[in-house]
């Protein structure tokens, strides 16, 4: 990995945008950028082993600003936000958030974004990496409701590790570790005005400071580095290890519009035995009754350790192609080689063996469960 | 720029899509990529300037499969497609494209697209970076139409530049040359599934080749290679400098969900005085008789030359920020920098004297006439 990144290689022109925290980022020593909803996404500081092992001994800062809202107020909110979503919305509080999937009227996943209810009809959307905003404003174009859709001005940064309540004591007060897990807090910091959420991409504790003001970007994150400075603050890149150690999904990969809920382990995010009103409902009731094809499965690939496969390797039984594996790195603290498969039903039982095509041969792999670290105590399902 | 390019750089795992052409482009030693509709787009193989004399003095071929198709079909995939764009679809013969904009029900800009009629009922929309698909999902959730919408397996590259012609009558034939201006054929290239259409982004000479088997990505690749050899035929990346010079815009900088067709100097897009019914038109209407606040100009930027801007510039009118540059880049042909600005009607006028401040200062600048150099007589506006 080369000291100093050239923009060049991954920019033209001013098609993409930047991150209020761009600035911040470049300073710190960003060496490589992913592109994610438009955006110039800060993936690696450092070796992500190295910053793997940082995150559970002490505490990372990431930009995730890609992370953008999709923000849908009105006399209708409640009704357009529930018809995109099958959770049903009516559990959630005001001032709680809902780890949610989008869901299409043909049953694809499109986006799975942290919700959050900011009042009784206004929901803010953080969402992964599809435009969300042009899909809920397809829905509204003939769905005869009151709504407003835009892109607020708000960028999230996420605050996770073993050390993030220290650091989130110091810059907000003991207030802020009353949070529940998914539940959020509008506030601010020195004037700068933030929604806090105890929320993140890890399995580990941690937080997010969603900034609403795009112009104090660069202050905030300077805050935070000051007050992570008794922790052994960083910044890093997102940890792809630690988030499938955690049996985290990430769209795009391990999911797509191609995939159903049901058959990516996301069905308890589908609430058709409520009364909720959405517009995946009939597909959604279909796919139930007829029961699903295909699975996405934990599994281990033997070996040495692989590298984080960059395509969706192939997945054999009996010398036949049956599927791919969508997600596969090395866990350093398990010392094994784990990720997740899409596979027929056939093969989904766990304990079935596989092999799989990676880039340094065949490798024999059997399917597992998953997570494949059980999440902290302090972090229920939400 | 470096001799090979790190994919770890701009990838973190699978989530993002790889070309039919991306093994081809890796071979021929493509050193820069960007991200463009959640997929890899080869950007440089060597100096950008470089890169335009040889568009101008021989043929370049892209790849520019990032151009995703929607297909919309189905009883009603007239009306659908009709419902997404405000140009009268009615005027587009079967075999026929056109350049069309996707106008949300606020005006706003969704797409820019290359639109091709396929069949009475049948349509593709090449696309520029966003999720028309969700947004075409989104429209027909509640529009009551009988209609499919997908992304077929399609992936078009582009052979453009002053010898095209000679590239395509080599692979294609004679009938190639027949081809009116954004017109279309379906064929077969050696039993390799695909569509050809005369269309580009240079204001060149040029053509599409539509690849619609992804298993032959690099057999079609190395074809054209072959049939372009004897006329010095090299991959590039898209031309910013031959696009700007043409006065063609770059979806998500000079034009986003944030501005109307009237203001980006694309009201010939809209055809309000049809029976069309579109969406958009309510809106369109609303800001046509209200008129436009702000416009989409041309500036020449004096002083030595510049670097394509990554950010958009802001302009600056009497002291006081009126607007920003939204691309702009030096011309080799032209000696001079070029580029389009968004600002106030009050400062839109031919010769009007702004400041633009560039990463090197503040430059005088002034608006001026765009395209910057006329299209070859063959390339009427369509």
């Amino acid at each position: 990995m080369p000291d100093t990144f050239d923009m060049n290689l991954v920019q033209r022109g001013a098609r993409l945008r930047r991150s209020p925290y761009f600035d911040a980022t470049r300073r710190h020593g960003c060496r490589a950028y992913t592109v994610y909803n438009h955006m110039f996404l800060p993936s690696a500081y450092d070796d992500p082993v190295k910053e793997y092992w940082h995150l559970l001994e002490h505490v990372a800062v990431w930009d995730v600003s890609v992370e953008r809202q999709v923000e849908i107020s009105g006399r209708d909110g409640f009704a357009l936000t529930q018809l995109l979503t099958p959770r049903d919305l009516s559990k959630c509080k005001l001032g709680q958030g809902k780890y949610v999937v989008i869901v299409d009227q043909d049953g694809g996943i499109v986006n799975d974004p942290v919700l959050v209810r900011l009042g009784k009809n206004r929901f803010w959307l953080a969402l992964a990496d599809s435009d969300v905003l042009l899909f809920a404003k397809g829905v509204a174009a003939f769905a005869d409701l009151d709504v407003e859709i835009r892109e607020p001005d708000v960028s999230p940064m996420q605050i996770q590790g073993s050390k993030a309540k220290q650091v989130m004591k110091a810059l907000f007060g003991p207030k802020v570790l009353d949070l529940g897990y998914y539940f959020f807090m509008e506030t601010k910091l020195d004037g700068i005005p933030v929604v806090v959420t105890r929320t993140g991409w890890t399995g580990e504790l941690g937080y997010e400071i969603y900034l609403c003001d795009g112009s104090k970007g660069d202050e905030l994150w300077e805050k935070v580095m000051d007050a992570g400075r008794p922790y052994n603050i960083r910044p890093t890149g997102p940890s792809d290890i630690r988030r499938i150690e955690a049996g985290i999904l990430n769209y795009g990969a391990d999911m797509t519009l191609e995939n159903n809920p049901f058959e990516v382990g996301l069905g308890w995010l589908v609430d058709l035995d409520s009364k909720a009103d959405f517009l995946s409902r009939k597909a959604l009731e279909r796919i139930r009754r007829r029961g699903v094809t295909r699975r996405l499965v934990g599994i281990e690939i033997g070996g040495p350790p692989i590298e984080f496969n960059t395509t969706k390797w192939v997945v054999r039984a009996g010398g036949r192609a049956v599927g791919h594996v969508t997600s596969a790195i090395h866990s350093p603290r398990l010392k094994k080689n784990i990720g997740y498969a899409m596979v027929p039903i056939a093969h989904a039982k766990l304990g079935t063996r596989l092999k799989v095509e990676t880039p340094r041969g065949e490798r024999d792999t059997t399917v597992v469960r998953k997570p494949f670290i059980d999440p902290r105590k302090e972090i229920p399902k939400s």
